[in-house]
């Protein structure tokens, strides 16, 4: 069984040696409070809470699952008391405004929070992850009265949101959503419909629960410019924010699904529940949108959680596990056998967990940033520094959720190779997180909608290929700056660079050829999203592995061997990773005709 | 929910018209009966039986799982009704000795039906294909006596057999076995110790179980040579060959698997339990060696039934499931969205999975043309075919066993990724597979230990390279008289050749290396094992495509267009699935220290 410890460390260099949050933190104008040493205390007591009250329940969630009777889910045991005290740290607030309860620190710190919680628990952290997509729209699109009425709950955490999409004939295609909104006498509105996969739609953990339900008004243009955006809480809040009735919202059925047990995934009806229209009507989509990028880091945010949980239990399996002898010779000779770790194929693949799970922790950091101040462009009202880190965010968000959770599962898989057979056997926990890390490429849209995102939206359509332009004209600074300053990362700097033009060939090439051939965009797009992935991880290394060659320069550091091991696993990427993109680079110019000519009836003959 | 329909015309596409094999079994010793009609036959029958009977009971077998109620175990509703239903037809005898109550037909044709009852129903499949495996052992390796009262009962398939090889210390290092075999007074021996993971270990489905365990005799030497082999059955059997007593062989438990759950996974407990030594004493090893290459191609078919299965269930969900519209424009006016079909990405999805089972299957059809002229070696004694066709095979099967099974699994998971969330839900039955598949990379030896296999042992230490000479000269055959006599196939031809030649570099940049760095063989076999998989999956295609691109030229079939769907599915294999082994020919040869450098433990810091 895998018992999660925060890795602190490798967070701490990304944060203060590789990232300086410290400047970003105090250049950004809700950064004032995120001192290094508020930081620090935050990651600890986040890790003593994930560590000792979260993680534990990691496997028996698994095993118990959510229980539906009488229209109410009942959550796994413990979990109820595992909320109680997460909200009384007040974790769910602390990237929300002051105003409404909050601590008001950076989002970036509350994503930090999530990756935590997510590597000790995904199915645990989906409650409040899903409830701060609900907390996000409300702030963002919602009228002063129902912030006021619902942030504050939601901000303690005493009431829980979800975000209702799905519907049975559609996911990705939003366009073909049926649930109808109908206008009430008192200028509210009465929802009636079936939603899916609602996570979190149903529980026990809160008193009330506030859904973010997307519907069409009875005038609604027909396909996605007719979709408007609505609250409906579980109960109806009183003016004095007590708990009203009722609402005609309830949970019809729990999908049995594969993994993430413990977190509820609902059916859920709407009888003509009580709706409040929320944001301009038939803009559903667009307000929808504006928040898809948090979501899909937050989805992200699950492939490192999975990559690291899976390379923490794998690492403790191969150092205790002892099979055969060294192919150079014994190298414990007093034991039966030498341990897992003595075994080149078996370091591959812990080595190969690590890569994604720090290259990614990398990103994800980077995007927060990014986040923040997007963030504070909105604070401050200043739209061009809005849409600027908007666009860097955009760019940024398909790569890594598309690839991270991508990798994720890779590293999942990985994680169940090194334990053999073992790793097949429930008890041993890691068949629970390539369960578990299977969602992760298929709900916040499949790997497939990013690579389309990526590729047919935000670089052909919005940009025509300046999207790649700004983002590899940041890596070639970064790899010129290593030209020059650091002899020995000479050779993965040249390869930076040559990446960056091939990326920027490919895109040129890509965005000629599908003037004419718009199927090109459908037929490239997973090779592009998984190319850029890749290209997005050595960028990573690079900047990890600039600053451990600088620490270890300035010596007097008291772990030069974490220093070393981060130069290495960045060897290891360039040797034993990278050289995919090869694969994919190949493959995504080649004639769409391989794909697309076979008629849809000679897939198969009987 | 997927259900099975096997595919007929892919497999008389692969053995009439490309692989010959009526020409094959004429001139096999054991062939003769395998007259076209007999095998058209045989297949037409087996269909129906694994279509009608075994596919139905493939979810339920998964929701119910295996039950163990006072040492007993009963196995899913219906299985008992499906095995009674299977041995009637004779189908457990089919490719074994007239002599013991069997048909007689080649070794093939045994797996062909166990591919059908495989893809079918994998878990069910389980319970007769370990038989299989424990009555090639006793035929091999028994004495006269051991054939006489074992085979019979076991090739009707009244009983069922099993191996018993690992231990909780030990999997793939066997030289740790412990399960001790005292001498008893009457020649017979007596087995103490337990051994896990065995799969049908104990069931309802037949009257007697026979088990083949691994064990140490008092006098052994140390480690893998000092390991015996044992017949030990759950009843002991009477001269009559009625049941007698109870044997000292019990169920402890049965594990919680991750799936595959309708198959029996037991920890078994031998407590003086009656055995029979088989075989010389301390030769165990070997003699379960002469039987691993065909247990891993049974294996390898486990690759091809995920993805066949896997395939099947995401072409009728893509056909019927509308989602969004062409990028090319709206190709089904009339309906409110197109078709997953019309989707490039989509359509990449399903063409990877179509060439990797089609692929898949040509090559392990080919396995068993090896195995069939391997065993009539052995019937007419002639060592030196034995050992002719035992190494072609010997060579095939890591690959197949290594390759197929991960890219069963990718398959699984694109089966799933297909129906987006649906996927996630147990009721459309495409989680099942994936979770099914995941055991293939970890039984019968990991992809880890399929790597060692062919680059440390095949290649490298028996046949110093020899061994892909070997096989890259059949492959340049084909390459060449391809040159000749496809001018379409041209590209692929070079493309071909190119990879020979390549691939013997490699093996020989390899070999010369690791004389000094030992280790290199570890580092570089994944890599090694997963470019061997995509050579040989691109000649498959092309034998594939040149019988088609025959067929079509000489007119005057029923169905041209499956010919043209195997040239497309060609194409697609080249043009996008081929260019993966760049990236793993550009890793493999990669310096070992990014592999073996980092220091054990600075794998993770605090």
């Amino acid at each position: 069984m895998p018992s999660y410890k925060a890795p602190l460390r490798d967070t701490r260099f990304l944060l203060n040696e590789v990232l300086d949050f410290p400047s970003h933190y105090q250049n950004l104008i809700n950064g004032g409070e995120a001192t290094p040493d508020i930081v620090d205390a935050i990651l600890e007591e986040c890790a003593k809470l994930c560590e000792d009250v979260i993680a534990p329940l990691y496997h028996s969630g698994d095993e118990e699952g959510c229980h539906l009777q009488d229209g109410e889910v009942r959550t796994p045991k413990g979990f109820k008391e595992a909320y109680a005290a997460y909200i009384a740290g007040g974790w769910q607030g602390l990237s929300h405004p002051v105003e409404y309860g909050g601590q008001g620190l950076p989002m970036s710190l509350g994503a930090l929070k999530q990756e935590m919680l997510g590597t000790a628990n995904w199915p645990f952290a989906m409650y409040p992850g899903l409830s701060l997509g609900a907390m996000n729209t409300i702030m963002q699109h919602g009228n002063e009265e129902q912030k006021n009425t619902f942030l504050p709950p939601l901000t303690e955490g005493r009431w829980a949101g979800t975000m209702c999409l799905t519907e049975p004939q559609c996911g990705t295609d939003l366009g073909q959503v049926k649930t109808r909104a109908d206008v009430n006498a008192d200028g509210s509105y009465a929802l009636t419909g079936t939603k899916i996969f609602i996570s979190s739609g149903e529980h026990d953990l809160t008193e009330n629960i506030v859904h973010i339900v997307l519907a069409r008004l009875p005038d609604a243009p027909k396909g996605t410019r007719g979709i408007s955006l609505f609250i409906v809480p579980k109960f109806l809040a009183n003016p004095d924010g007590s708990l009203g009735a009722r609402n005609g919202v309830t949970c019809g059925a729990l999908e049995k699904k594969m993994g993430i047990k413990a977190s509820s995934t609902c059916v859920m009806n709407f009888d003509a529940a009580t709706g409040y229209l929320i944001g301009p009507p038939h803009k559903g989509l667009e307000c929808m949108f504006t928040f898809m990028n948090s979501a899909r880091i937050g989805t992200a945010i699950q492939g490192v959680a999975t990559a690291e949980l899976a390379y923490q239990g794998a690492l403790a399996y191969a150092r205790e596990r002892r099979s055969m002898r060294s192919l150079s010779g014994t190298k414990e000779p007093q034991q039966v056998a030498d341990s897992l770790m003595h075994h080149g194929d078996v370091r591959r693949m812990l080595l190969t967990q690590k890569a994604i799970a720090e290259g990614g922790r990398t990103l994800v950091y980077l995007a927060t940033q990014y986040a923040d101040k997007m963030i504070e462009g909105m604070l401050v009202n200043d739209q061009t520094q809005y849409a600027h880190w908007d666009d860097k965010l955009g760019f940024l968000t398909p790569i890594l959720k598309g690839c991270l959770t991508e990798l994720g599962l890779e590293s999942a898989n990985l994680g169940m190779q090194v334990f053999g057979g073992h790793g097949y056997i429930k008890e041993h926990g890691m068949e629970q997180i390539a369960r578990d890390a299977r969602i992760a490429t298929l709900y916040e849209g499949t790997t497939g909608i990013q690579a389309l995102d990526l590729l047919g939206r935000k670089v052909l359509l919005m940009t025509q290929g300046k999207a790649v332009r700004d983002f590899t004209r940041e890596l070639n600074t970064l790899a010129w700056s290593l030209l020059k300053e650091e002899p020995q990362m000479r050779g993965k700097a040249l390869t930076l660079l040559r990446l960056s033009a091939q990326w920027n060939l490919l895109t040129l090439r890509i965005a000629l050829r599908a003037r004419k051939q718009r199927d090109l965009v459908s037929t490239a797009s997973h090779d592009f999203l998984m190319y850029a992935g890749y290209v997005a991880l050595a960028w990573s290394w690079l900047l990890q592995e600039r600053t451990a060659r600088q620490k270890l320069r300035a010596g007097g550091q008291d772990s030069p061997e974490f220093y070393r091991a981060k130069i290495a696993t960045s060897d290891f990427y360039f040797q034993r990773l990278l050289p995919r993109a090869k694969g994919h680079a190949s493959a995504m110019l080649k004639p769409i005709g391989s794909i697309m000519d076979l008629p849809g009836e000679h897939f198969a003959f009987e």
